[in-house]
């Protein structure tokens, strides 16, 4: 059992906002996807972001408002967007009080056919 | 873009808990693992659980304690526990009012590997 947590991990500046990529913690190599915390602080955005990947983002703290291709789509904690390769996307934290805390978990698609 | 909810998920009985299987939702096939949302209502455990499958717990909602081998992790929201192949766990929830929900993401050792 190994145990990984959004307050305690190691966060650097990214995208205009807090990353904590999970090659800090040793033993994840072998997880079929990369993944990172994602710290939006109140009243802030990501940079838009688009990238061959497909993601998969866990709300784990707070409110996200997604946007994507002009739709907004509204995910509190406890919930999870799924963004195809190449859709572009911006994550905003409209709170003035909360921090916003993301796991994203990203995979390319021939991957995830590999791994069938 | 597609949003899945723990709130608004089917979810049905199991291990003594609530599971919500992300096969109900349409085009999650091509994920390199399997998914659900666990539910544990107030003051209650899963029964015993033990499988082949690596398993990544991401607690999206609540508090847990999580019992591996005698040994006791709590993992409150924003925090993830990643189990080990054949690793048997039991998972709590000792709040007397607030439900637990887990995101539970699982992939056979061999297809991690497949997927490089």
């Amino acid at each position: 059992m190994q145990k990984f947590s959004s307050s305690t991990a190691s966060l650097s500046p990214e995208y205009g906002i807090e990353i904590g990529r999970w090659t800090q913690y040793s033993g994840t190599d072998y997880l079929p996807f990369g993944a990172m915390w994602c710290v939006i602080p109140p009243n802030s955005s990501s940079q838009p972001d688009q990238h061959p990947e497909i993601e998969l983002a866990v709300v784990v703290e707070g409110d996200a408002d997604f946007d994507v291709a002009g739709r907004r789509e509204h995910a509190p904690a406890g919930s999870a967007i799924l963004l195809g390769s190449e859709e572009g996307h911006v994550v905003h934290n409209r709170s003035a009080d909360d921090r916003l805390v993301l796991l994203s978990m990203y995979w390319l698609p021939e991957g995830a056919r590999d791994a069938g």
